[in-house]
């Protein structure tokens, strides 16, 4: 194990900050890491946190970490910001968002930087440093509504769904995907008007997808008074106590590894390629499907076949 | 070529709707069909359309699609809806834009299945297909916010980003990812209040970016009423006149090809591994991954070595 692992194992802060950086700018030092550390990754519950922007995600966030520290537990909090694929990210990265920072709750942003494949990865890389540095929550949240709910979700044991009362229509609209990936749903800001209304509304919403979704336990909070908080813990806390919740989790942590290990040999493979096919191949090819003289499946077809071929 | 790529080249509206189907699930006969049709792709403009929910972009797209086919062009619509991973599309599927179709423009939404990757596959094909059968457009709209931006801009040769007035903070802060993506800015709804201070702040918000950003179109929309539509499609026919913006266009092609090119590579080698490493043997590595004895990295290279390493 190299000394950077070693520091992120014993819990020391600045090393973990440089492993998340590494793993960010995907440089070659941060697979060595991420495979000296990977074994020590399972013990950790990994939660998504998503909905509409203004719903008070980061407020609820900031609430669920301190009960947990509170508790003695370590938390990890991972910030992304998928609304800016290119200045990405700073604008949370500069945000200090505890007035008095506990040592039990590590915060970071993740620059969205570039398109989402490499996001995916410097996020699943990021949870599992998290993880090894023996974080027993990792709370991931994003910032924002759309694609990205499935990009936490494909990381997370558990994806908590944050709405409000109130939401107007072009928000509720978009609950359609939301329904489906909640394992939990939290009303934020349940002091404004309406509030047990929409928890009817969710709860109703639910029960036209399936029995089992009618069952899925909707939480209130006023994160900005820490109502509603502990409460909210418990569920996180308890879910995956039950054998169908254990099955659900141990599949979901299937999905993930093959949708990783198919990432990973992607990328070894373009490498490899790009390495092997003699210089300017690869550019040679792709100047070749831009000016639409051959299709993308054909030319891979043609880069593969001495090197693959024959297996 | 199969008599289904004859039928899509020669305009035939149920063949195309066919041949999008059969992409949408990446099903065998779809790589055969673009293997065909891609050369016919070169000609057709691509323009990506995006902004937050309800400033209005549906009725935008109707109307510059109509104003399209009025000058006698073909006019192709591909609507996204990446809110609804599971359930995904089939509002926008079922839903009825135009009252009077017109032969000349062809209307489809995609659904957004799965993750990011093969929605990202299907959005590639689908846009080739529509090329294909002598779109002079093809306008790809995205329902909400956030990475979807970055998707669509990789296939696209121009962005038009869709704003309007008085928009929350939230909305606000999201921008900056949005500023740095648009290559043509649209305040819609601009008989609200608000309308020229939006102009203004965009303008300004450009103009911290760069000089180059500083001098990017704001058009002025109320396309619920058809203004400014005539404008807008003038600035849309305008890009790509100038050599900068030619050279942008050839360099964008040139980066979605090289992606193109990564994701077709990377399909034909974790299907070939599958099937040649054999039976239970994709499996198991999977299984040692999510159990964290395996790193996906190492797995991956365990995997790869009887095939590709000798290469």
């Amino acid at each position: 194990m190299t000394e950077l692992a070693l520091a992120v194992r014993s819990g020391d802060r600045r090393a973990l900050a440089r492993a998340i950086s590494l793993v960010e700018s995907q440089s070659e030092d941060a697979h060595r890491l991420l495979a000296d550390l990977w074994q020590y990754t399972a013990a950790s519950l990994v939660v998504g946190l998503t909905g509409a922007p203004g719903v008070g995600k980061s407020t609820l966030v900031d609430g669920l970490a301190r009960a947990y520290a509170k508790a003695g537990r370590r938390v990890g909090v991972l910030a992304i910001d998928p609304s800016s694929p290119f200045s990405g990210g700073a604008l949370l990265g500069d945000r200090i968002r505890m007035d008095d920072p506990d040592p039990r709750v590590f915060i970071r942003s993740l620059a969205t930087r570039g398109h989402l494949g490499g996001v995916n990865r410097a996020l699943g890389g990021a949870i599992a440093l998290m993880a090894a540095a023996g974080h027993d929550l990792v709370l991931v949240e994003t910032v924002g509504a759309g694609q990205s709910e499935v990009e936490i979700m494909s990381h997370a044991d558990l994806t908590v769904v944050v709405l409000m009362p109130g939401l107007g229509d072009d928000i509720q609209a978009n609950k359609a995907g939301i329904l489906e990936i909640g394992d939990l749903f939290v009303v934020n800001k349940a002091d404004l008007p309406g509030a047990d209304l929409t928890v009817r509304e969710i709860r109703s919403m639910l029960s036209l997808v399936d029995k089992e979704r009618a069952l899925v336990p909707i939480t209130k909070t006023i994160a900005t008074q820490g109502e509603g908080i502990d409460a909210l813990l418990a569920a996180i806390d308890a879910f995956g106590r039950n054998p169908e919740e254990r099955m659900l989790q141990h599949s979901r942590r299937l999905q993930q590894a093959d949708r990783r290990l198919g990432e990973a040999l992607a990328e070894l493979v373009v490498a490899k390629i790009k390495s092997s096919a003699g210089p300017g191949h690869w550019e040679a090819a792709v100047e070749q499907i831009a000016a639409r003289r051959l299709d993308p499946e054909g030319a891979a077809r043609e880069l593969l076949r001495p090197t693959i071929e024959e297996a």
